[in-house]
């Protein structure tokens, strides 16, 4: 699958909601780039998570996250966050997270999130195939970061 | 309705999660503790609201919020928010709020927001007979602040 | 000053952070995008606020904010925030904020907040000169929306 | 130390901004809540973090935070934070999380953050005596949960 994204660089900039009174952002934050970025690679996909209210539909359920926080954020940094699918099999799915400024490259964290996929009633459930197909050949290229 | 309480209080401790980079509570996290009291306000009238899932129940979608910022709440103040039913009708309901620091009764914050009552598909919609009563007998006390 | 740009427009799209159970964008998160807006307009105007630990520059100090929900931002939804400044004095300025989907330029939302402009500790101060340069070019022009 | 308390529990009740359209508690906010546990237990020990602008004081800078998932957090939920101290030394502490839902004592959540003693200005430093007792005091005692 070498035409295949290997993973997905989503672009932001630190919003001042985004920082504590220690004047770096708050560590919480970095769990929601890593939901943009993770979105940002499955749309990339053709996956389309389901919007509220859809019938059907395949949800990530997280099981795991973990962040290492290597060098703050501050306000107003424009920050790329790198995704990649870690490991993937029919029931879980790990995406992989690194985070950098964009202004020096410097790696501000590095993260993983293990997900599970669920029917819109938060029961596991297999993916359905379109989202099998995704996360395969996205998964297949290992050596991403 | 004399023995009716006429507003709610509710009691609860800054986060650092809620400052930013100011050293103050970033301003949209009025909002979330107003939401903490008018919840509190409607469940000391019997109200619940609907929980995620549940096919019938009057949600309250709001139509406009307002604050005025009068002393930077801090970290790991204690503050009280204080909440009564400023308006209601068959559709609309209006909260008034009245945020203090607990230390010394210090007024940070004063705000109003208005619901229009909607249905579980955000429709607008009567309120049922429980909430009208919940809404009327906390309404008529209009002097609570 | 009629070459000034007279409003900014920021794109931003819906997280799913942002989101409430309702299947909603939760109402604080609306003041979170009209401070993106702001600033966006700020250093359109090449003011930038200050960093964390800055010895000098000034703040914009929230006085009030407003806000009036048309119609509800969903999931994945590309939102544009329209900001101008409103009113613009020595010691206050005032911007006007109005919150479209992009997709159909259907307006979400419309709001209002006042600030003062405060020295890093926090007391009320008349902003730098660059900073009345700034708000007065595009204060100016008042038709922006 | 068999006196000391080893371990701290806050209660807090999940609030309507803190789900997400899934209409579970979005993920990042147990990271929240886990900080609102950490410093309760510091502040139990007599330890309380320095307020903005405070010119001394030893911060816990984080270093890596970890949460695993196991059953979903729902609005108006009552949830028990418990939080101990795994490990410390001069430079770092490592704080243990159990997040358990009070009506039927159901395990949430259960995480762990690495953090570094810093100064104000965002430096490793070796943190002061008092802080050093509050954790060596807590630490001691490992079988906590």
């Amino acid at each position: 699958m070498a035409n295949e994204p290997a993973f997905h660089e989503a672009r932001l900039r630190v919003r001042y909601a985004e920082t504590d009174q220690m004047g770096v952002v708050y560590y919480a934050n970095y769990l929601v780039w890593m939901e943009v970025g993770r979105v940002g690679l499955l749309q990339g996909g053709g996956l389309q998570l389901p919007r509220h209210g859809a019938e059907d539909g395949v949800l990530l359920a997280v099981a795991e996250a973990q962040c290492r926080y290597l060098f703050p954020a501050r306000y107003d940094d424009e920050v790329v966050v790198k995704t990649w699918i870690e490991r993937a099999s029919r029931r879980l799915a790990a995406f992989g997270y690194e985070i950098r400024r964009a202004e020096d490259d410097r790696v501000l964290a590095r993260g993983e999130t293990t997900h599970i996929f669920c029917g819109t009633d938060m029961r596991p459930a297999a993916p359905a195939r379109e989202i099998r197909a995704t996360v395969r050949d996205q998964g297949e290229v290992r050596s991403a970061p």
